[in-house]
């Protein structure tokens, strides 16, 4: 396939990309009509958006095609398991310059195809425009199987604070990206494609998780919002957070303590949860504070004190690098 | 409200978007989590994802923000109510210039906000980043109220042809507008902000109909993607078309055959339908054609003969103005 998006015209490259996709028995009707039909056996529908832009929020010359596309996925499916549901389908909008390479745009969509299917989730829709700048907009939908979606405002004082999944990795690849490295890999691998634990989300609504989000503008950001919507104080124990010895020493090599990565790094979409205290969580969650009491100006404390660091993104900040 | 959405910041813009929005029942859960839950009683959800792009899609010179919000909001309600479904909900993904006045998307989100009641949904959920060009990608979802979607796909020889709502309006509107001028005023906000006829999705597909969508790219394009979908000959007859006088003194004034507007104008998102021959049609449409055999080369001729205007837009042809 050669030649550019331009060249190929909107029909050609919409063809080109749904032939690509696989289905599942949920698809009910897929891409190529006016809208698309999607079970939701639960009589209720997950929904999320996210836009992500060229230049914000992914770099070509940083990433493939593919992992671009596995990474968009990937952030807005983690958004559905962090409601404790089933991610089920996926809809993208595409805005591409006509100069684009016919081949990046089918990279891509092979990335978001191959994330949704680790996550059980099919492609079924979407829209294709020409503009300057590469925009995905990524819509994720899911099912909750009968069980109540868990949001950020149920956290009660008492409650242990967990997570899964990985924290600060993608910080630190970020890190050495930034500075012309390559590596390590593992890092520099998981800026580039997060592993978020989808089956985590339901499996914590499962096991009575009270609050839950997944986390993308990094622990203590959000952890904050579920402090803010539950009205409560929560404090993190630092010594809890396992850091890699290899993410310690790149942050010798930066000179950035690695804490730094693990409590404002967001992007990996580890799932953080809230549970009763006398919970009985499986192994792969790993329990680092609980929510002290009910406040009225809710706050997230680490050992005790303020953390004095930029606490996440604003994506209209001028520090907002994504 | 005062100051640019750059000074205002990402959270407090939402917190002003958000603020304006409405409910239904539908709504399980709005904005402000990880996703959003909407009821789907069907056990199925309708979903559809459009992008619109400022100077391709729209332009604030020509519109207002509160218009540009109903437009958009519009266009994608429709494609829910072409299946045959009663739209639910709306998510928006805003790609916004830091120097962009928060009014403009405070407006906007009026806009949207209405259309949606118009059309019985609620906005549910979004995103909101900053880029350079002002981008909308909306996904509206709906439930089809134990009705079977109807696709462009079941069109049968026999069959007749029939549409309901506006022909060639926003395409007559651009005219006008495009040679710099500001009346008539009908045509005008035709184009500024379509009027589709949601209720008459769910209704034809009651009424028994055999294959559906919304005119976006004009009549001759989309039933042409009826035809290509369905397998048949679609032949229309244009005498049976009404077109205004009003339009016809356009079509003098700046030299352009009025059917042409009606055969090839989108954007007004009628609803166009194909029917059983014995259907008993409600008034409100009006019967242009029929469909006139099976096909191995599907095509739509107009009074029999080819239709050889451009028979709608190409995004990434250079002749698309939208």
């Amino acid at each position: 396939m050669k030649g550019t998006v331009g060249e190929l015209g909107e029909f050609g490259l919409i063809r080109e990309l749904t032939s690509r996709l696989t289905s599942t028995p949920a698809v009910r009707l897929g891409p190529g009509d006016d809208a698309a039909v999607v079970a939701a056996p639960d009589r209720r529908v997950v929904a999320s958006t996210d836009i992500l832009l060229e230049g914000r929020h992914f770099r070509r010359d940083w990433s493939t095609a593919y992992d671009v596309g596995r990474k968009a996925a990937a952030q807005n499916l983690a958004d559905i398991a962090a409601m404790g549901a089933v991610p089920t389908s996926l809809l993208l909008g595409l805005v591409v310059p006509a100069e684009l390479p016919v081949t990046w745009a089918t990279e891509l969509m092979d990335g978001i195809r191959d994330e949704c299917q680790v996550a059980g989730a099919a492609v079924v829709g979407g829209d294709v425009v020409r503009g300057e700048v590469i925009t995905l907009a990524i819509t994720a939908l899911g099912d909750l199987r009968n069980l109540e979606p868990v949001t950020r405002s149920g956290a009660r004082p008492g409650d242990v604070v967990a997570y899964t999944g990985w924290l600060g990795w993608s910080a630190a690849g970020h890190a050495v990206l930034s500075r012309g490295f390559r590596s390590p890999r593992a890092f520099v691998e998981a800026h580039r494609r997060p592993e978020p634990p989808y089956h985590a989300g339901p499996a914590a609504a499962g096991l009575g998780a009270t609050a839950m989000c997944d986390i993308s503008d990094g622990l203590v950001a959000d952890l904050g919002h579920i402090a803010e919507a539950s009205k409560v104080r929560i404090d993190l124990r630092s010594g809890a957070i396992d850091i890699p010895s290899q993410m310690n020493d790149i942050g010798q090599a930066v000179g950035v303590d690695p804490l730094q990565w693990v409590l404002t790094g967001g992007e990996d979409h580890a799932i953080l949860a809230t549970f009763p205290p006398d919970v009985k969580l499986p192994a792969r969650w790993k329990v680092i504070g609980e929510v002290v009491g009910a406040s009225a100006q809710p706050q997230v404390t680490v050992d005790g004190a303020p953390w004095h660091s930029n606490g996440g993104w604003d994506h209209f900040g001028s520090g907002g690098g994504r």
